[in-house]
């Protein structure tokens, strides 16, 4: 059993709205698509919430996966045409961009917020633990799981490969802007990708971009800019987060505190509990969520019963800007709640935008730290934002979007002498 | 409280990307969408199964419905325009169209097949019970509910209402043509809409094309004709709609005889003992369904258990073409099928795609019959068949699919020497 | 020098809105588009006289030439991956495609009409010739432009390389409905191209294409048929082709005449004469026909002027249908129009769309005479119409359409009370 | 006869590929169309040399005209169903749209540089000179003709009007932004126009944009910065038109030395003597321009005859960066020019990109001072730089880019020892 990937007698392709065909070529390829931990992935969606904000944005995960992985096939192509690629790193790179978010879990954001879980140590353990995607990688050399979590995880010798799959303009990116500015509908997300790809060059494990493609890049920058705070960061679809973060966490209180459910979530339990294994992740998906937010409109539970019901009817909190420096305002909001017998735990919250727009152009954590280098024509290499001046500008900036998010219809209903009532309302400045 | 629906302050809009915008103008339609019945609809896929074999056909109900509002709105404003239309049918005609998928169950092909159950009947239901919409409704008028369930049945009076909701060229048909093939990607179903709309004429309460537009008619004919026979007849889709049908089936079977579930389907369980309530039904939708597949697969019963792994693993039966004329080889088939111990009942299914080519473009059941007629420079009307070549030759055809579908997975690992072996591969041709 | 052709250094693209990038890695293909003669054909429209019907449709045959090649080149890159081409066949291949169109002139239809002129024979005298476009093929060694010649000449012994030329299904073809559309901006003449392309197999050096993507050839032969009905045989355009035409013959007549222009057309002056070189044909263009057109307004030949100014101003003939059966009543119309004043020679023109709809799906003439052939699963061939419900229904038919275009405005000008004028307008039904 | 003009019988359209249909519902838009001054925008391209680099941006003035047209009458009819618009200016504004492009002649920018001609003034002329257009505009209601002119020149006391076809968000900017890219197949230049619309409220006279529109509107912004850099300013087009700017130029110089045309421009004269009326501009078009480029070929004077070959067969000139400090350097190459026998007059231009990029975004001159107005949720006015970060940061550039032409191959034919060649190419650093 060797490296050298077995073809497939015959390409096979999937129809994609993106890319018009994913093409696969390879046995190892085809099989990983076809193993259960990767058609989860169907029932996980790529945007979360969103779709309670874009209805076009019920696209999965799994769409995207072969998304990413088919921009890294046609990328690589290139490099090999230009003699810039090592060949015995096909394979490992393309089920790496296959692979990269096989981790996921269902709304991801709320669960891990609220469990401590993590998207990224589940793709490792999926890679390298007892799975069949597993034993398929495996199949393919001993070791070779090993490597492709290694390109996931950002600590693969060969850079390149690992920027292929992570990076300031790497596979994953292209794919889900393009992606989801097509399912949502919306005219940001589209940037010239074809031109990106003709002006990528590799420079000493580095994967750089010729000055003359600086425009593309630019455009690319900025529809991210554009998706971030158009699409991403859209406060309806936080809202959508904050309520089902209070549904988490209130179902998971309760269970802590003994409460006799109507209908148990058999299949949260070990997460409750905190010993959750990886056969229990992989059984979690958005329609074990879904069904239970369903049932549970009939708990007793009051606020539980109310929170599903906002989520599933799609009767979210409002909001209104927050200043982090009103702090002890909340503070008092929260008195004035509890005395209108709105229990603020679970009613008022505060979402921040935390990925700040600085990341979205420029170094943000660990592996990511890269800038974008463009290749002069005499052969040295600038920082992007000190080329662009489009770019330069944003660099610069910090953008910070805090909300308070409420339940506007429950102050409305207060009786309308009560102290409180204006003491919210104004506070709230509604 | 009049017909005269109030109007919205500020026009409100969803993004979408059919029609780039959805615009709602009427508070009516505003809180109609902000129904729990209506939202249901997020959680029902417009193509069920399809998704199975496009990956991108993951959109629901709800974007439709939206959709083929729209396209009412604006062939609505074309007709007032040419003063082609009597406004205060406005509101029935918007509402009948927003609501008439309604009343879909989760993959509701297999569900009515199964439990017998007629989405037509539950849409009737929600727009005449015991429902939020149906308050709403009521609101605008008493017997306003009952108008727009009678455009939908086809029994209201004004035909010009009837048509737009429900004819060969419809609202609805024209909306799920360019939406399934936006989101599954295909290049069929395109078709100039908005020159069909402005070839659009109402002659006694009928709507026909006048014949300079005939060619966009014909090109929306072939559009639905092949988004018929790639898409809607596509043989893995109905591949998995026999698995889901005999998931179905074997569930219910079960639960009559007794059997003790691990994880007990409680919101089907009326349904299974065919008492049903529409407040029962309105539970359902797909994450209810996915929950139970997705838990039985640990099930003791190890056809129900097999089935469910084989759904939401994709692992799908194959099939082979099969004449009706064979019959009898079927229950040869199904002997060997049980000499092999595998149950012909669950693992042996034939499906003919029912709906023939026939139906696509002409006359076909109950109110659909009408003909497309169209509007000669002398004012006569002629049918469409008569006047164009392209569907003229299509309209003598009759096409049906037949196909036998079995798991081969189980039949290759049969014992190489055994009879039956040989038996079913000889009567499969395989 | 050899037929292996120098590698450019760094590809070269040009950015293309039907095919987002044209793909440059030949010098000799890089110095083909840079020569006089291949420039030229930025200076004549792609499809004459359609602008005045679609305004959006005033490309050049230089986009589309350079699309065929595209479209070639990405088909061969699919064969070399299946190891069915031979590559020695590339440039031959290439060369052909980027060729193909290099004889045209301006507004070939008409001017073929009037001159008796040929574009293909120009494309051959084009290569063969005393041209740039020669000298650089011959560069690539000796007999290589006879070989490209013979390529489009539909000689040469290769079929597989003269069918990705002219066939039913070829890149010319799939190039111009692909262009023609998105330029006009009907949304007929789209099909899945990338399909056609992975379903096409060659068989004994015949270019054939799998059952299974039967669906994307009929779709393919629909927009070609829905195309030239709409787009292609408009009968605003052909009625801007028959003034052009009658402008082409009075100029000559004219001249023959010895007539004395005072704007006298010295690149027309050896066609008029019948002894046009290579080396003359190649400086004419649209500009220079329309720089005459434009200058004839101010003519004192009443005819020449007036048609002068019909098709520089758009004042077009309008039509009726014409049966050819009504030959006789030509006759009689030709009577009164001269009655009328109305020179019939230049003022009554029945123009019938030649290419009859037979020829868009079917054996025509000469070298396209071969079908399309469908690979079975068995290896066996069948003929399109054969398989294909649709098509084998367009198969029989042959659609004709004949109209006889006059000047309304000379007609309604006519003094009311003449009988030559009733006779005009009862023999017209106007 | 009064302002309320006569409405179609039915309503026309035109087939447009970027707004789907031209809808024409009033008869005097209908007959402007068809006037000879209209048609003549068909034979004036909308983006000038620009084809020679982007091969797809053949289309002309003819479609832009009636796309800034199309917007117009989209927009007036949303601020109709907004209560926002007095019916009695949609005539004028509408007809202002249509027409703000019709003075334009070929090649404007050349053209206007070497004969100093404004287009501008032109469009003034034919709105009040004798044309077909005045007459159409008369019959409208006397002084309609002169209410048009004053919108398109910026003098009507309606701003409203007058922003609708003239400010930083003009329909005539969102045509060409959307309809350049289109043609040209970029993939900058899109933008949310829909939303624009919909954002865009009327505050005193003057539109401005609802702050939550306000992303639309930074979109827009980026869009224009990408396709001036991108495609306006392409270095190749403007060598293209030094090219051609120094035909004119050297046409010009030689008939007022008194040279002997083999072909006479005879439609140029009047302008080359400096008494052009308006009917002599009505007759130019680029089909006159490139006629006698096309034969000028032939000329005796070796600079007009080279300049024409390499403008017809696109050998244009190269550049290199060419800093205005350097200027004295620029005086040194055209001595080295001159002793090479290379004139400097016409072989050796500086081109700097005049309309700097300051201008796209905020005010420029005269008219079109007025900033980018959002309004804020408390009724109030900011300007677009002070709310938006991105639009925030380009306010501040101001970037130039200026470069020197010159014909490369001339340098490399002289011969290799002499010093001014070595001079030359030092100077010019290649």
């Amino acid at each position: 059993m060797t490296q050298a990937a077995q073809k497939l007698n015959e390409e096979k392709v999937f129809k994609d709205p993106v890319h018009r065909y994913i093409h696969v070529r390879h046995r190892l390829i085809w099989d990983l698509i076809g193993t259960p931990e990767f058609q989860r992935l169907r029932r996980i969606r790529q945007l979360g919430t969103t779709f309670l904000t874009f209805h076009g944005a019920e696209h999965s995960r799994f769409g995207h996966s072969l998304g990413v992985y088919e921009i890294a096939r046609r990328v690589i192509d290139i490099f090999k045409y230009r003699n810039n690629w090592d060949d015995s790193e096909t394979m490992i790179a393309l089920c790496a961009a296959l692979l990269h978010d096989v981790g996921h879990g269902p709304f991801s954001h709320s669960f891990e917020k609220v469990f401590g879980t993590n998207h990224e140590e589940y793709t490792q353990k999926i890679i390298l633990g007892d799975t069949e995607i597993h034993r398929l990688l495996e199949r393919q050399g001993e070791g070779f799981a090993e490597k492709v979590a290694e390109v996931i995880g950002k600590t693969y010798p060969n850079r390149l490969v690992v920027s292929l799959i992570s990076s300031q303009i790497d596979c994953d990116r292209m794919d889900y802007l393009l992606r989801d500015a097509y399912f949502t509908g919306v005219s940001y997300g589209h940037f010239d990708m074809e031109r990106i790809w003709r002006v990528m060059r590799t420079v000493d494990d580095q994967i750089v971009f010729k000055l003359s493609g600086m425009h593309a890049v630019e455009d690319y920058i900025m529809s991210r800019y554009q998706m971030y705070w158009q699409v991403y960061f859209h406060p309806v679809t936080r809202s959508a987060e904050v309520v089902l973060t209070q549904i988490l966490h209130r179902a998971k209180t309760l269970y802590q505190e003994g409460f006799q459910f109507k209908y148990t979530p058999h299949p949260l339990i070990q997460i409750f509990d905190g010993n959750m294994t990886l056969h229990d992740y992989l059984k979690l998906d958005e329609s074990v969520i879904l069904y239970f937010f369903q049932v549970w409109q009939e708990e007793k539970d009051e606020i539980l019963r109310d929170l599903c019901c906002r989520f599933m009817n799609r009767r979210l909190f409002k909001y209104v800007e927050f200043s982090p420096s009103l702090i002890h305002s909340k503070d008092q909001l929260a008195l004035a709640f509890k005395q209108a017998g709105i229990d603020p735990r679970y009613y008022l919250e505060i979402d921040s935008s935390s990925n700040s727009p600085y990341d979205l152009y420029r170094p943000g954590e660990e592996g990511e730290r890269q800038p974008i280098e463009l290749l002069m024509p005499d052969g040295t290499l600038h920082e992007l934002s000190q080329e662009s001046d489009v770019v330069g500008s944003i660099t610069g900036m910090r953008r910070t979007d805090c909300k308070l998010y409420f339940p506007k219809d429950r102050i409305d209903e207060l009786p309308k002498q009560e102290t409180y009532r204006k003491k919210i309302k104004q506070l709230l400045g509604i």
